[in-house]
């Protein structure tokens, strides 16, 4: 039997005993060794995010060692020769092929993503020390000597923020970037902003402690939300970056005032990537006209593809030794502690917690 | 002296005598022959749009005859030999080469954008018989043969529409299109459509005259703004589109309620291109989540560049014999009846109202 | 049993009978009902093409009804709801959406991409009555009462120039087209610039018949290889486009010496789209320092997409009632006389050669 | 009176009085700091490239400081308020905005660039201690405090670099690059490389020297053209990309040999950027066919635009503390020592030559 942090009931999780299944074809068990905590958990809990039966196990964020390969599988999801004992990454999402999104938009998320699956059924989780990867589900091999906890600890903020970018056009060496929010998605942006070479990276958040991990990562200058009004927060962003504004603004902020914020700040011809959005439900007024007098571009974005997991991956990786990446992660727990994890995420003081598995 | 008509205080237009002026060095004069009204001419009579002493000369889109050359020229800005009697198209807008649009975006409008002259002094303006167009403001040589009044029946709302949409990614073939609006940009955004190829173009508007002309020159579609509901568009939009929706909505409207349903009607992965709103102060409520989870991109848009303006000259040229663009012309006045012509585009029934210098 | 065109040993086909097999899950069974011969047909019964076990059925286009549905289908791959009787079209190509290629490139040809089965087993190929689809294989069905004969008349040649011209940038309304060989896929080039709203094409050839038929479907100029000497040819090039040159060329002659002339041919910031040369093993010699003086793109492309297909499907449904797409068949032929069909692709007279296999 | 370096005859140089003029208006005059020599210089020395009168001042890579001002000029090229004794640099080429490369290709070089003028008329040229640049050349504040000498190291080859790399897409954190040639382009690559975050940067030359340089401004890798076997040379990408092969080539070796390998070079659906062989005159073998089984892309690009000077110049600002960019300067002459400074650049041991005007 395996051991999982289960939901039982809304607001309830449980340390629980669940089965372990063989993989199917084209899939694979994995022996977990970490599993993040993400803000999406802490919504499923109170049930506020999609619909999905209980009890079920939680985590989208994971890293383990190939415990048993499906029958045809001997390569990861970018060709690379895989075997039983090797680490894996993986992204959630399992894409049909076979949608109008996947083949002739060759966009995301597949309209038959796969939906979660109740805790006595074969589950790709993280939450637990066994995951199930069905068929199609992408992992990769990470890399040997790589740092597992650089790698989980912007957790799925990172695909999110390199998937959203990408999609919004890149960054370009010498560009100047805004980033709305400090949070796993904002620190996310700022690592990419960092590493494609931006000359000025401007975060902006309400949270010190956030603001400071930011400039550890790459933010150049930090704005505090609280401390500067929205026109010296402009300012502060043009005294930066010059008279024409930023290249590109990243919202990461997950509040609907940042919608409008995000296009006042935004440059002539600048661009705006919308990526923490998608769970604000609601309608917030702005101007349109803005966009139309600044040539301005828009891009909303959720639900990387694999190849942004990889691209990830292989950041986090490149990056654990330049920048303090696994210092993002402030509380560590087993799977026995699994109501405490969730409540250090709402404690206010945690940048990244994780579970760990090999604390008993 | 020319003739032309001149704005001489809020609301009063008179046709008076101007000087004619040697043209500079890169410029030249030409002898209009047909200038085209605009709705931005009823702004201006009505002092809504920009600022500009008086009196001057009204009307920014014109054909007429080179009359002088100035020093140095004789190529138009495509490099096409150009002499005197040859007829010449152009644009409105001098791009200074030297301010951070200008060159290192690559973009428009010129942060030195030339502004309206009184109507004493030399001016490019349409609404006369002379034009003077200074150094640097772009003109192209009027292929031979060419139908004059297809080019003027669109105005500049060809190139707006062409920049606009050329900004906004372009359409494939075989995409489908919706345009919100029937006015002259959602026009020339129906005949970009219809040219490039778009599988269905289902154009919005309340009024029945222009939604037929619409039809004439390309829409496969046609929906009322009165008779159908927000949820019945949508429907009708899907129906056309499949259930992924439309691949771009062109906002050429210009009413503030047209984005939040501009972004509604977008489909998954789809795109938006803002051309209108410019001119629409003010704000408005919509759900930016929406942006998010159709991963959808918008585009605002103004001031085409010189290649649009070149561009949506040999597309008139081009198409003037596949679709009736010349019949889109409904009034034609000579510049005696300033006054006329001017009433004529807010009477309601006029689709184009041009001046025709050869009526006296 | 199944009736098949199968290809024994090197240069012998046999009309044979062969087995039925049930759909696997993700799959389909489809009746045949047309299969165009394709030139790969032909290197394939010489042994020019690929490795393969033998026997084996020949054909890789194909339409027809659906005749069983794999366990899970209920919809085609662009999500449109799919039932027996159906129609259908389909792409010979099968993606693993696991190798490097597929997922972290987004690009074609899959790394693993399905061989040819030998003939005693199930076989998606077309020259057969039946053809079981692999899951996997993307098949899109075919709209209401459009012309069987118009999708089958360019053959896999239509996919091809669709997606090659899509990842060499597409072609933008205006612009001017050069094509390099009127065979199928030069024919297909031409159409999609055609509905593309390119402003000149011009084809170049050797065979009258078939530039006459290029003008039928879109070409404004033809040039004769025979007649005219490569500087001819640039001249009367430059003649249409202007000294600027071509905007895109697009290699369809599969012949080295194309390349050379391509890249003279093409023009200032100029695209090069080489589709043609994927069988034409061999060097040739050309000046590599025209790539930078003109700033020239080149772009290789074979494998076009599965959303290629589903283009090339509805590009023929919608052209077929204002270009004679149909007209290009010049040959058709029942199963029964298949040493006739591979004959006459040879002959020299053929346009298109395609199986009907309603003729007995 | 002004001092230069001269070319009088093919072949011989001397340092001369020549006059100094008024700026005109739109234009500067400069009083030059430092002067990059460039192969460029060498070429028109032995009158191998361009066509030009005689005598001519040398040189196109300059910095210096604001010695007046002509007519309306307050601002840079880039909209940065500037007056005299501010440090500028400055883009030899002045686009006529004009032509159809201008202005409808928005490409460059145009098709009127501004050619040599004799030593006795204004010039531009940076081998003086006097710049007179005219109306509509580019230059650029110089940001106070920066390293004048890390902005001449690379010299033209850092805008050549930046702008060639920039058309041909860009390269995105995490891909791998390989540079043909580290000669000053190659170098500058290698730069433009470490900036974008390429994840392995392969360098080839065959001059250890220049390689050791390629791997203190950022090469992960370098690979000896005379040690090791093109197949060797192959191997060592593979091992290092990944068997899919990098993602982008860059050809910076300026010998024909360099493009048949660099297309062998190329990985699946990769790019080469083509920015060495505008020099290269004559033919060489290769097989396209290659472009097409790799869905490969080809980009020519010479003559980087205005903003590619102004993204070169805040790169080696930027870069100036991160990496040793100054240090490829390897000699120094004033420009009384002008056929000493010229020889230096083909002894083989320079890196970089330049005329300081400090040096008397």
């Amino acid at each position: 039997m395996a051991k999982a942090a289960v939901l039982v009931s809304e607001g309830v999780v449980e340390t629980r005993e669940v089965p372990i299944f063989e993989p199917e074809a084209g899939g694979a068990l994995v022996r977990i060794e970490l599993g993040g905590v993400c803000g999406t958990d802490l919504h499923m809990i109170h049930r506020l995010a999609y619909e999905y039966p209980l009890p079920i196990i939680l985590g989208h964020e994971g890293i383990g060692r190939i415990e048993k390969l499906g029958a045809g599988m001997d390569r990861d999801h970018a060709g690379e020769p895989i075997k039983v004992g090797d680490r894996v990454y993986w992204s959630p999402m399992v894409a049909c092929n076979q949608c109008y999104t996947c083949t002739i938009l060759e966009s995301s998320p597949c309209e038959k993503a796969a939906h979660f699956a109740e805790a006595d059924k074969p589950s790709w989780c993280s939450h637990a020390d066994y995951g199930w990867l069905p068929r199609g589900m992408p992992f990769f091999k990470v890399p040997e000597g790589a740092s597992l906890d650089a790698i989980i600890a912007l957790g799925c903020a990172l695909p999110t923020a390199v998937g959203s970018i990408d999609v919004a056009g890149g960054i370009k060496f010498g560009e100047t970037v805004v980033v709305q929010g400090a949070g796993p998605v904002g620190l996310a942006a700022t690592l990419v902003a960092n590493v494609s070479g931006a000359r000025r990276i401007i975060v902006i958040d309400n949270n010190k402690i956030r603001l400071e991990r930011a400039r550890l990562i790459g933010a150049t200058d930090t704005l505090s939300l609280e401390e500067l009004t929205p026109e010296e927060r402009k300012n502060a962003v043009m005294d930066a970056c010059g008279a024409s504004g930023p290249d590109l603004v990243v919202e990461a902020a997950g509040h609907l005032s940042a919608f409008p914020e995000g296009v006042a700040l935004g440059g002539q011809a600048g661009r705006y990537c919308v990526a923490g959005l998608w769970g604000a439900a609601g309608e917030v007024s702005f101007e349109p006209r803005q966009l139309v007098l600044k040539n301005f571009s828009v891009r909303g974005s959720m639900a990387p593809r694999a190849k942004h997991y990889y691209r990830a991956l292989h950041l986090a990786v490149d990056m654990a030794d330049k920048v303090p990446l696994a210092n993002l992660i402030t509380h560590r727990f087993g799977l026995n502690q699994a109501a405490d994890a969730y409540a250090a995420v709402t404690g206010g003081e945690a940048v990244k917690v994780i579970f760990d598995m090999s604390i008993s």
